[in-house]
């Protein structure tokens, strides 16, 4: 598996919508797969997780972007840019802890639920975006970030926004400078 | 399920990478599912047809296309303007027979195969790009056109070029008209 060459020469614009509507496709799919909620959202994580280790490279060529200097600028480079680019929309960002380590990231609009009403009945539990969090922490990763990323509200359960959760998880060595 | 109002006015491009690596997954997650291309295929063109038939109010409303006088017109706005608009790319377009109503589209490079080199052995006969069959006639059946949509060639397996081949079938009044 390679990129082609030259592919970064062309407009690589595309409308949302084929893709919105194939991953809906796509959780539908793992809807059929698996009967647990959790492990719909356990394998849509490990899907993302796949993807954001291999779109870091394109990001980070489209985006010229070099090293952040903190978790909060590596927050806002993701609401700013990555989301940007990717969706579409951009996030807000807000710091939620004192220690400065953890980030929400707030939708007021989720574009990969534009066709999608609410979850059905049955699916209460499902985290139909799930697969944003684990290309988050996929893309993290490969920058030696290590994070947990998860969804702490979504419009599709009636929460009033929808809120991607990322906490920084601190590198061994700051713990042991910290002791 | 519904369109959230004022998307439209919205910038709604976004890179296509993402969308690459999300069929990737799903193409995988298929050949998870079935054992046999053949019903990996199926499956895509039927997750296709349906992702068509939604797809076609998104286009009419963006494209602003009216009615197209021929199949050798639609052939063209499906090339021209859909594939433009969805994945970036212009496929070229001939007609392939003396009636009018099959049509190739070649594509030198197809965007959806971005990051796959070539098919495993054991999957030769996946046609890995086959949801874009199903969009293609889920879209026409809506516009009261009738079609057979399959690849033709595939750079995936080693041809030259990937051709989309578009047969429109015949309406059964045309066909009482000839008799």
């Amino acid at each position: 598996m390679s990129r082609s060459p030259g592919r970064k020469q062309e407009n690589n614009k595309i409308s949302r919508e084929l893709f919105v509507l194939t991953y809906g496709a796509l959780v539908a799919q793992l809807c059929k797969d698996y009967e647990k909620d959790e492990d719909v959202n356990t394998c849509l994580d490990r899907m993302g997780y796949g993807i954001g280790i291999r779109l870091i490279d394109d990001f980070l060529a489209r985006s010229g972007i070099k090293k952040c200097r903190s978790y909060s600028e590596t927050a806002d480079m993701i609401a700013q840019v990555a989301f940007k680019m990717y969706l579409g929309v951009t996030p807000s960002v807000s710091c939620s802890n004192a220690a400065g380590n953890e980030f929400s990231l707030i939708l007021d609009k989720n574009p990969l639920v534009d066709f999608v009403d609410e979850l059905p009945a049955e699916r209460a539990s499902l985290c139909y975006c799930n697969l944003l969090c684990g290309v988050i922490r996929g893309a993290l990763e490969m920058v030696h970030l290590a994070a947990e990323v998860t969804f702490l509200q979504d419009r599709l359960k009636g929460d009033a926004v929808t809120e991607i959760g990322i906490t920084f998880l601190r590198k061994p060595e700051d713990r042991k400078h910290k002791r």
